[in-house]
């Protein structure tokens, strides 16, 4: 018995060492830091004034630029591009047909001169016409055979440390963690509870309608090519509503997609914090805001003092952008 | 020290004595109670054959007839009437307009000549145009300030006693447990957690559309009166991959717009559960199937034991109903 005692001693020792490391290590000691980590511990100080309940310790993060490298265009394009390939061998139409002739012959200049009604109807045909099971495995072969053509590692390891960190933490002290993403939710689920420990049932994203089907006497979702429900902008609050129904108090994003999230966030009552990832570091990853084709960051910028919303530099915020391999 | 070793030994015993009363003591002890507690014992088996991981222990429950009371009319509709009611001084037209005049009148056979377009009338007069946050205090309301026809009880006490225990073992065992119910979302969810023990976030139903809007400042989202989605029949199975994003292993229904959700939750490979209530209970409830004006139930019944599914008698699976008083 006790050397049972001794032992529980020993771990409850180990244990409070282990918290008394740095949960954000990959994030400087800036005040960017500090302001996280005082929201968080102000609203979980119990009998403190700012106490918000377990329950109703909802985050959410944008995806696309806020989690993961969303350059030199977004992840799920490559996906797309990628697909055309892989089915082209059943399209022979295809060779004549634009914009999937030129993803054929590697054109990709081309394939981005078809504007969004090209880029559509890529999505569109390489993301229907199958069960959510087969398109899960779609996605999960990718991500297996395919890497970021500048960083020459696998997309799903081009996701941000401190963001992981951050996630961590977050559900360390009670939170809930969400992904709300103008991003397919079925391209998203297959790998985010793996990558960012966040399950398929917290993920809010984009999504295409489906139907129900009984295929060999099994009952199966079917993805139709039709857009369902677009999460971006006005949506992500519609969406945070319809997933999650409740307002969350703390919200991450990184461009004026992410607008209305932040605003629906912290215009409610009570302690708030809202957050936007500001690519200004060519080196390690890309800068990019006002002027950019993807993941536009001007609103955000201009508004962010007067709301209260902290920007958070990748440069400055951040010792260490990717996981270490 | 030793007072604390004594003190834990005495607490480790008293768990275990609670843990050895019946969990389902509102179940009789027949062929289901032992089918529903042989099916939770062998998917928690640690390394049994059946044995599934806590993440895919997903149970989903349909809401009216399987959870609480549907007759002599929904709930719902219940809850429309009363709005009807307290709307009615700003809405002076309402004397004139078929079928608000009759629910004025307190006509209710007059209100259900109208027919589904006049119940579609009346939702979406009662259900829009407001706020989430109004509407869920319009139902709150609505839950203090009426009873239920025949039981002369508050609506959120003509839940199912057994079901409650159900929920409550379930979610011992590991389960996450859902609603997946044709009622409107938002008019479930500021009961459910309180009620079910289920959080807003684990309700799936039918939904209007909604939009944001800034309001004084606030973000805020509005009901609109349109129909966004359909959470019956064939819509239970896409409503769920919306949702959660995995099959479920466990699907309790009473009616055949339960159908496709048990069918989608037991084709599915490894151990499935798939349950039907079977109101059969004139004496302390209501006794009604093939032939009911709602929650009919034919082809459940026709096909239950093809399938495998395991129709739960009211009259002789349960020895309460409702909670006591
Ligand atoms: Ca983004
Ligand atoms: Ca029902």
């Amino acid at each position: 018995m006790l050397r049972c005692i001794l032992l529980s001693c020993s771990f409850l020792l180990m244990g409070n060492l282990l918290s008394a490391a740095d949960p954000l290590s990959s994030w400087n000691e800036t005040e960017t830091k500090t302001k996280v980590m005082q929201f968080v511990g102000s609203i979980t100080e119990e009998g403190g004034e700012q106490y918000v309940a377990p329950e109703d310790r909802i985050a959410v993060f944008d995806n696309d630029g806020t989690l993961w490298c969303e350059q030199p265009f977004y992840n799920q394009l490559a996906f797309a591009l990628y697909r055309v390939h892989q089915l082209a061998p059943s399209h022979p139409e295809w060779n004549e047909k634009e914009p999937f002739r030129s993803v054929l012959n590697g054109d990709l200049k081309k394939v981005f001169a078809s504007g969004e009604k090209g880029i559509l109807a890529l999505v569109a045909a390489t993301h229907s016409g199958i069960t959510e099971t087969e398109f899960k495995n779609a996605v999960m072969d990718w991500t297996n055979h395919s890497e970021h053509p500048r960083f020459k590692r696998s997309y799903l390891e081009c996701v941000y440390q401190p963001q992981l960190e951050l996630l961590a933490y977050l559900r360390a002290n009670g939170f809930k963690t969400y992904i709300v993403s103008g991003g397919g939710i079925d391209f998203m689920r297959p790998w985010t509870e793996e990558v960012y420990g966040i399950p398929p049932e917290q993920v809010v994203g984009s999504s295409s309608k489906s139907s129900y089907e009984v295929r060999e006497g099994v009952g199966v979702i079917v993805k139709q090519p039709e857009l369902n429900f677009f999460d971006d902008k006005d949506g992500k609050p519609v969406g945070i509503q319809q997933h999650i129904g409740k307002r969350p108090i703390l919200a991450f994003g990184n461009s004026d997609g992410d607008f209305q999230m932040l605003e629906y966030t912290t215009t409610g009552d009570g302690p708030r914090l809202g957050l936007l990832v500001h690519h200004d570091d060519t080196e390690r990853e890309y800068a990019y805001d006002r002027d950019s084709h993807i993941g536009q960051l001007a609103r955000g910028l201009d508004e962010a003092k007067a709301r209260g919303w902290v920007i958070v530099s990748m440069k400055n915020d951040w010792n260490e952008v990717f996981p270490a391999e």
